[in-house]
């Protein structure tokens, strides 16, 4: 971050906006002018720089590309002829036309995925003798694509245009997420896809796929395929086959969006039930089992060997190197009621049942360990002084037990691992108003620590439980005021003017209503194009 | 309400629901057995019984058997053959054939418009020896309809049935409305259309179109086109033309709604001032106007002039006998602070700014009675005693200032008026979880009042303010809990159990989805077909 050129620089665009009002997250760097340049769509055309690693073929950028001019020109590209005859007759020229935008990166992976490690940076050139977008990444030119798309603008008359703009970018924190939860709703394949389409316009790039939990287990299981066929809630229409999964991978990795997949244990796994007979803890009532079950039972041998099978296939199905291993809420209420689990607990010497959670967990983090993964789990497995490795990261979900999100965050940096902030973004909470300003005020460093502690803090993630979300809901639920954390996470701290962010949040709300994104508005107004159900 | 017999019926019909399970709202009385009769799509039919006053040709009613046979079957109607190839190779024949609904209505209003007065009862006979719809009027028949496509189910194996039934259903209130206020945000014509589709599957009966407001004037005025080329938020797209106004008249009439028209005056107003050059209230700032503008300007000649002639178009374009005159929020500040209005008041002895209020009001209200119509006010006019015909209807919204709702719609039915209520049910304040229930369990003649006095509540209007919600949002906001308030406005006082209303209002919501309404889920669980953008 340069100091104080950077400064005068942000402070400058904010006063003069006006062609740059529709970009979100604000870029870290941005220089622009009132000088501007034509692009005609019919012949306007990405490129890639001789010198570029990456060229054509390469298909993160080729589909890019092909994206962008759908979403910038839509039908209007390609020989079609209305559109030069339109300016032919409105003759003028105002400006320069930019024929292609020119696209340079470092290093070509374009077949491989973005991780915690990718580099997300890019440099925007537009200016009398360039038009030039460079990056060390595949995925730092997505995010440049995603910028210039927001850069260029519309006349009255029809014509479009780009001012002359410098922009160097980069996002603030790696990890920037948005967990949806298809258990308790089931979201078909395309809201999942739409969702990584708007994901990737607010420069968000962690998919966390809570994909299972009590209410229905969706994942389908090459391994045990008993797990949908009983689990799911409806074993046909209701579930993501392999072929969903692969596909809502490669959607992503398009994207320069990894997908973080979680499947939640010990707690949250009663639709685990039904396909894996003894897998969970059967509950007493008194002398007898009462019927109903609990978390995963820690005290068989059988549950070690079914979750090792059962985590390696995950560890082949979700190529990220993270998997997200959950360990929330575990309600010890059945473990204490039965007289196996109490039996167990008197032979290890275990004095509460926080040490018996330590002691499935621990053994679940050591299978794994040992297929190459690493993992996030949700705060309670440190509140609850799991041992586990250096490299965890902890994801803080909870805003005020057992101590406020901030003081967690601290104790968690603290104790040397890395963490996620998630508290206060429950987008599933709504509430009336502009509820928003919430989620974009939040500083996720505004805690007690040394540079080194906040430095081991990765980003966040935005959380969008399915208790009352689901395909009816979730799209304006989620746009634009996911795009409040998505901001807080790319943009630099001191951007955070909510007048200024309301202006541009309002702007980017419209272009996702342009581009067929249900976003719901943020205040009274309007948008050129309402949205209308087709 | 026939006592004894029908408490019976309907506590016998909450133990067996299963096959009535999607009724919503629930009728006043039902019986109904398990003994079921097939429908055919292809050869089902929608007949006039010989002796009904309506006949081939009734609008209202060809019209709606279309819709239905539609909504129940699809694309699956008519001649084709896939239905009729499988249900013969299906072969079994488990039940009595069902080959249409014969219906039949007393008195014909095929071209008319619905009224408060109109009737809506109807009885619904299906047995060994009849299917039949009986009803007084064509809106009741409307009704009956509607329930008759509630109780049709559909078999695992695609067949269609139907159980032997006997409903004889009323509303309990007259007016039981739904208010979408298109000013704060535009909505397009078609999500009108569309939310009147879903009010009559809810039954609910009165479209309150709060069509302009301050922020914009999307009504196209023939007499003053200024008011919308100067006062919308976009002359071109964001208005409603005379032919969209007749429309939505058309589509309400067609499913027995009425369209309850509101122009909100003298406050709510500055949209009108752009296109009416004087009509609104100059505010000062000290000696010299601020340059900004209050309320109505009531000391003009020319205020009641523009009024005289803008309500005669009015009055002649929206055919309901009444008109929603507003009357709510006027801030006196504006009014305080200029001159010539407080030399009006000088030279009229008024006390207080509330008398200046009722002096326009009353202006208006003889303008308008002049021109035979009725008029509806928010409770700010019953509140300030202005002098209003003693048919006046006084809406409720207001939930504890200046007193508790209840107490409101207590002193107003006690001064002899028709009361609305609507201060429980305003179902753009969202929260998060179930709040249907908060609308659901709200008892609108939970009042001291004697039963002449209760008999005034005419009913009462679920509430969509725009602030915060355009057509982005409108839809997964509105249903299923605007049902809640369509339950409570025509089932019986006593149908109040929320665990009933779950099941029922969860099973009508999917069939919402099914009917392709963008409705949000209650709580966890799923339908058959989830929603999925087209």
């Amino acid at each position: 971050m340069a100091g104080s050129r950077l400064w005068v620089s942000l402070l400058l665009a904010a006063a003069f906006v006006g062609w740059a009002r529709a970009l979100w997250p604000w870029p870290q760097y941005i220089k622009t002018s009132s000088r501007r340049y034509t692009l005609h769509p019919n012949t306007f055309q990405f490129r890639y720089d001789a010198s570029s690693a990456a060229q054509p073929g390469c298909g993160v950028l080729d589909e890019a590309f092909r994206r962008y001019r759908h979403l910038l020109f839509g039908s209007r590209t390609g020989s079609g002829s209305t559109y030069s005859v339109y300016l032919v007759l409105t003759g003028k020229r105002h400006a320069l036309e930019k024929k292609m935008l020119v696209v340079s990166v470092v290093t070509a992976e374009c077949n491989l995925f973005p991780t915690l490690e990718s580099a997300e940076n890019y440099t925007l050139t537009i200016n009398d003798d360039q038009c030039l977008l460079f990056s060390e990444s595949v995925w730092g030119a997505l995010r440049g694509l995603e910028t210039f798309s927001q850069l260029i603008w519309r006349s009255a008359k029809g014509t479009f245009f780009i001012n002359k703009t410098k922009i160097e970018d980069f996002p603030r924190f790696p990890h920037r997420g948005l967990l949806l939860d298809t258990s308790r709703h089931y979201l078909p394949l395309s809201s999942i896809l739409d969702t990584l389409d708007v994901m990737a316009y607010n420069k968000l790039n962690v998919f966390h796929w809570h994909i299972v939990d009590d209410p229905s287990f969706p994942y389908e299981s090459l391994t045990f395929p008993e797990l949908t066929r009983k689990g799911s809630y409806n074993p046909v229409t209701h579930i993501y086959t392999v072929q969903d999964v692969k596909e809502v991978i490669e959607y992503a990795r398009l994207r320069g969006i990894r997908v973080l997949a979680e499947f939640d244990t010990p707690g949250h796994t009663l639709s685990w039930g039904p396909g894996i007979p003894g897998l969970l803890t059967p509950c007493y009532s008194g002398a007898h089992p009462s019927g109903t079950f609990g978390p995963v039972n820690p005290i068989l041998n059988n549950t070690y060997e079914f979750m090792s099978t059962f985590f390696l296939e995950i560890s082949s199905v979700f190529p990220d190197f993270y998997l997200h291993l959950g360990g929330d809420e575990v309600d010890f209420t059945c473990w204490k009621s039965n007289p196996d689990i109490q039996g167990f607990m008197k032979k290890k010497g275990f004095g509460d049942f926080k040490q018996l959670e330590s002691f499935y967990i621990q053994s679940l983090l050591d299978i794994v360990s040992a297929y190459d993964k690493g993992y996030v789990v949700w705060q309670e497995v440190f509140d609850n002084k799991v041992k586990v490795r250096p490299d965890t990261i902890i994801q803080v979900w909870r805003e005020e037990t057992p101590v406020h999100y901030a003081k967690e965050m601290e104790l968690i940096t603290k104790a040397g691992f890395r963490a996620l902030l998630s508290a206060p973004w429950y987008l599933n909470r709504i509430s009336y108003g502009p509820d928003w300003k919430d989620y974009y005020t939040v500083e996720p460093l505004d805690f007690d620590g040394t540079p080194e502690e906040k430095a081991l803090v990765i980003g966040g993630e935005a959380c969008m439980w399915g208790e009352y979300v689901d395909s009816s809901n979730l799209v304006p639920r989620l746009w634009p005021r996911g795009g409040a954390v998505a901001e807080r996470l790319w943009s630099n701290k001191m951007i955070s003017d909510t007048n200024f962010a309301y202006k541009r949040l309002s702007h980017f709300r419209c272009e996702l209503l342009r581009r067929g994104v249900q976003a719901q508005p943020l205040n009274v107004g309007y948008c050129e194009q309402e949205f209308e159900q087709t």
